[in-house]
């Protein structure tokens, strides 16, 4: 049976490409998570519809409240940081217990007259870290996906080459993300050590907005070679 | 006339090297800086020997003591970052007015034995917002090289194809390092925003090494494209 990966936070422009390009790459079904399980539903008719128009049939994709969206073996949180601690408060932490957890959250301050975002970190050095004090000690968060163009993920007849680094403190979990991350287009996952690395990698995306800001550049992406 | 560069600590593995390919570039001529200026002029002979085994004639290098190489237009720190403070005190601060000075320095926890290295920012947020603090008001400190391989300063016959990000706050002493970044090899310089996304370009080097030792990589280097 193929694993699932819940996506709360699945209705966000992120979100919603994720689950596409998850679904695409058939190794893992979705399940998209919202506040209205109505709203989920009708982003996951989009993705099945997605699937059809590329004759995919080996995954699938439903939809569901945040809270529901914790039964997969993967979740992933697809949310502003400033509404982490309420959604994880709202569903309860205890449902988290030995779930692995991803986050691709960058906190950002935004300064486009100036022509450059910031990270915007919070007091324990990052927004994972933040994160992995919200939640049970059993939980196996993972930093994954952070630096990938947010316009991106819905291009889905562009392919992904972005490097991908892939932070935390659990190694079996640690390898069930980086095949998450390998399935999704060509995006290549490496591992970049622990958790504590999101303190750099939480920090690439505002570097790179920056960088395509000032240079000229479009959709700069980062990669490790 | 050329405008110049002065090393300080330029006898030091990446300064010795960054020597030889400033001049290689023949757009700059360079000023060796050590503690011992004879220490200095030995490694100015080395680079011209280079030099002239490559038919470079376009470009000189001289040595002489960390505080003689302050006369010229563009100054690299090339030091441990413990040794900045103390190194800039003995020089006196007031040489530093009205400079261009370069940073390319990330501060770093090593732990090879669990395969990761980490920043380890001082409290300003980074090396280079603790060393403006330490210069004068008038300096226009600039951080650029930052992520360039260590070990690949001195193997001349490979090119260096790396996206450079450079942060600063100044404008115009940006332009000229700017313009020395794309003298040298194949280096892209990027404008990558003001100093304080130094809390971001400083980490990349710990990243990528961490990167490199956990996915059995080699020479791993950060391109923005």
């Amino acid at each position: 049976m193929k694993k699932t990966v819940g996506i709360i936070g699945g209705t966000g422009n992120i979100g919603e490409g994720l689950a596409r390009r998850i679904c695409l790459g058939e190794k893992f079904d979705v399940i998209i998570g919202s506040r209205e399980s109505e709203k989920a539903c009708v982003a996951a008719d989009g993705v099945v519809c997605a699937l059809n128009e590329r004759k995919c049939t080996a995954t699938t994709c439903s939809g569901t409240t945040n809270a529901d969206v914790c039964c997969a073996d993967v979740i992933i949180i697809s949310l502003p940081f400033e509404r982490v601690q309420s959604t994880i408060e709202s569903i309860g932490k205890s449902v988290f217990e030995n779930k692995i957890v991803i986050s691709l959250i960058n906190p950002m301050i935004r300064n486009p007259k100036e022509k450059y975002f910031l990270p915007d970190a919070p007091a324990e050095g990052s927004a994972a870290l933040a994160i992995q004090k919200m939640l049970p000690a059993s939980t196996k968060l993972i930093a994954a996906f952070n630096n990938v163009a947010a316009n991106k993920w819905m291009e889905l007849d562009e392919a992904l080459d972005y490097s991908v680094a892939v932070c935390g403190d659990d190694a079996e979990a640690k390898k069930t993300v980086m095949e998450l991350v390998g399935s999704v287009s060509k995006l290549k996952p490496l591992d970049a050590g622990p958790l504590a690395m999101t303190k750099v990698v939480e920090g690439i995306t505002p570097l790179v907005i920056t960088i395509a800001m000032r240079n000229g550049l479009k959709d700069v992406g980062v990669y490790f070679k």
